[in-house]
């Protein structure tokens, strides 16, 4: 017999406390994608710092109008959630906003801006969200170099796989400020919590 | 200025109601790999006639006794997030209930246990648990064949990868009742949310 007392029935997961007077206080405009980039640096600095995860940041916003739809960061450490990484935070955000798991069906035209190429999982949860642009900082191995983070393997044709879903890739916006990110994360020494184990 | 009263803060899964009672009354014991797969095959057969998601269940156990630690089903449609897939879902529930993003660091030698190679989203959700072990009935393209469902670009040494990290996979346990649970759910013409949108 399976002892159904010691199950867990649910999960969450939230927003650390000091991102929506952040975001409420960014007085920056989000109209072009490296001003959305900008922005998400400006979590990604601020979220290793405040210990609630990973120096990564994500938003959902609307390609045309540069609204910002939802405000993702790295809250794995924080919810005690492997999967919490800031793309999947952002992606459900905006999935709760709008009341639906399908973000191309219920408002066509969203991108996700995030920090680095997603890592192997939050690849996969991009596929499966219904944003159909994907605007990242920067590929390649410095972020595991600088910071220690195992990213996973990824198909070499990513981009590609994605455009056959139907989702564009911006790459390289602001990689500067991306490599400022991680090597203050790497000189901080802080928590990395996935290093590879081995 | 950003909008931050239209922002999410927050988001949460749950299992469907009926999951528990169901559990609490599997009288089959969970002993070996092929006992926890077919507690599997139970549940992902019930979860999309029951209408909460795909045709996809996995549970969290302990390699050595049997125990399980979480269940998992697909809630995409009940919970309205796209990366509520059943591996994620009970992963996460594993972590509730545990009370860490680290299930290995927590309580060394689970295993996931679920209805096919794991998608790719849950491929990398699998690294980053903690779990070290994945028994899986089976890998190829039955799945997206009999179902409809793309399951995304998987590397080829996926397999390997994991084991690189830890995670000892065992193959083809109970493979019968995965397709059988495929066929039946393609030909009950359910909604297949996440089909190949081109």
């Amino acid at each position: 017999m399976i002892d159904t007392a010691a199950l867990a029935i649910g999960f969450s997961a939230a927003l650390p406390e000091w991102v929506l007077p952040f975001v409420a206080g960014y007085d920056a405009p989000t109209t072009t994608s490296e001003e959305r980039m900008a922005l998400v640096h400006a979590l990604a600095d601020r979220n290793h710092v405040a210990g609630n995860g990973g120096p990564f940041a994500a938003v959902v916003a609307d390609s045309s109008t540069g609204e910002i739809v939802s405000v993702g960061v790295n809250v794995v450490l924080s919810s005690g959630l492997s999967s919490a990484h800031a793309e999947v935070t952002a992606i459900s955000l905006a999935q709760a906003a709008l009341g639906s798991w399908d973000l191309a069906a219920t408002r066509p035209g969203l991108e996700l801006v995030v920090n680095w190429r997603p890592c192997a999982m939050c690849f996969g949860a991009v596929l499966w969200s219904g944003v159909q642009r994907l605007v990242v900082a920067g590929d390649g191995p410095d972020l595991e170099r600088l910071t220690g983070f195992d990213e996973g393997p990824v198909v070499s044709d990513w981009a590609e796989q994605l455009h056959r879903r139907g989702i564009e890739v911006e790459q390289d916006v602001l990689r500067d400020g991306a490599i400022a990110t991680y090597t203050a994360y790497g000189q901080s020494r802080a928590l990395v919590y996935n290093a590879r184990r081995s």
